[in-house]
């Protein structure tokens, strides 16, 4: 099987599958690029994921993921920056690993509204904080802290940074190759603004992670599983592919999907539509390639 | 009983309330002003839900709604720009008929990005068409048009209008007075741009109604419905309530309520519990009072 040589599975699409089974997987079905998660890393330990990594040829595009620090002062917003720079050091050395034009991209999901509270403003203050804690270690590591802007349906429990032009705000004080930001297509497609953030986002070179799924409605009653393979939604991937393109970026481009049908389906299956869904709906816009 | 003299009960809150039913509870409630939606008036005949409006004494603070003009050009869109033509008239027949300070607003929902479309940028387009139409006839017909952005998870398929600075860049083109903006906290709570767009709108004098109903997760399997009473959730209506005064906003304040346990509970409990929320969370940030 062939694969678009830029597309990386993101191993959120293949949730179940065990870690080997996901590089063996993605390399059968011809990708060249994988996006990796900090759990099923961790349930095969860093060292020998980083082994298997390197035997399987494939490229690491980028480690979900990292974050969850709205919290006050306190020892949870200690322990929460201590699992940060642990993930920091991770994603060193997974794209140490990983074959040539792997990425030390480590994804960033800022954390909702601490409990009992409506302190919106305060807890989007604290992530400016925490990167202002993590950015040295980051720096010191080669490691681009990627901040994802998610949809704002998720801006009360799960991230406080709801569009990319926050996001950009708050990359801004750091340098590029040490604070970028995600496009997730998912996550930003509704935004008025968008398109110029994307370009935004290029002229300074912040664009650490281009992310691709669909968007449809009505949404599942989980809204965290409301994605599709590119193609079977409202998003005019034209636009948005071409935007990041004209933008700059050449990295590797994630398809990042939470569905539970598509979880519960055949591993190779989902795979090789994630493959067949890219080629049809995001590569004709490309032109260019890793490395090139 | 009594409740705030700026509070107006939107008609939506106790949806299953008959016209007459929702006139006596709302006045039973101590509320001066209602919010009204087209049909439960088109129930009883738009005249006679005049007559009967006239008769309770009370405001009117708005009409909910009308829009749904993102089709492309056809019949289907003809019929939709002559459905708000009626609901201009409407609303001026419903403020003509309501008590002295009663406000001649239509809500409008843009609608959705068209079946089988994923050209969101050319449905955002023909909105603006939209407007260019029915802005003539709603200042002969002393109407504001007021442009409600609805919350971006609603993008796909009901409101392609998703920020406040969105709805004004639509409106801007118009007079302040035919063409407003609608500032609900449930749909533009989590917008890093909103206060600085709440003053905008103020500075423009396009702030043509403000809905207060606050956020919670998990969303309801419906997410039409995850409205809450104030003060259950997340929003800070502290912050938006001074935020809305400052830009000098003086008129009815609607509590707007989608929410099936709300629906389902007894009627004048909900009036009774709205009017108490409202006294408790929103009205220690006002100053002014109609006509004051």
């Amino acid at each position: 099987m062939t694969a678009h040589p830029r597309l990386s599975l993101n191993q959120a699409t293949i949730k179940y599958a065990p870690f080997d089974e996901a590089l063996r997987l993605t390399r059968a079905g011809g990708y060249e690029s994988i996006g990796l998660w900090r759990e099923p890393v961790a349930a095969v330990g860093l060292d020998e994921a980083a082994r298997r990594l390197a035997d399987s040829g494939l490229r690491v595009s980028s480690l979900c993921r990292c974050g969850f620090f709205t919290l006050p002062e306190g020892p949870e917003r200690r322990a929460a920056i201590d699992e940060n720079r642990r993930a920091i050091e991770e994603t060193a050395t997974l794209a140490a690993a990983g074959a040539p034009g792997s990425a030390a991209v480590l994804v960033l999901v800022a954390g909702g509204i601490p409990a009992g509270s409506t302190d919106l403003a305060g807890a989007r203050a604290r992530v400016s904080e925490a990167l202002g804690e993590l950015a040295p270690d980051a720096a010191a590591a080669g490691v681009t802290l990627a901040i994802e802007p998610l949809h704002p349906m998720y801006a009360s429990d799960r991230a406080v940074v709801s569009t990319l032009g926050q996001a950009l705000d708050l990359a801004e004080p750091f340098d590029a190759a040490t604070v970028g930001v995600v496009v997730d297509t998912f996550h930003v497609w509704w935004d008025p603004a968008v398109f110029g953030q994307i370009a935004r986002a290029g002229a300074s070179g912040r664009i650490a992670s281009y992310q691709v799924c669909d968007w449809a409605t009505p949404l599942p009653a989980d809204v965290l599983l409301a994605r599709h393979y590119p193609g079977d939604g409202v998003i005019d991937f034209t636009a948005f592919t071409r935007a990041v393109e004209a933008a700059g970026y050449a990295g590797d481009i994630e398809v990042e999907i939470f569905n539970e049908a598509i979880w519960d389906a055949a591993w190779a299956e989902v795979v090789e539509r994630t493959a067949s869904s890219f080629e049809r709906i995001v590569a004709p816009h490309l032109s260019a390639r890793v490395g090139a």
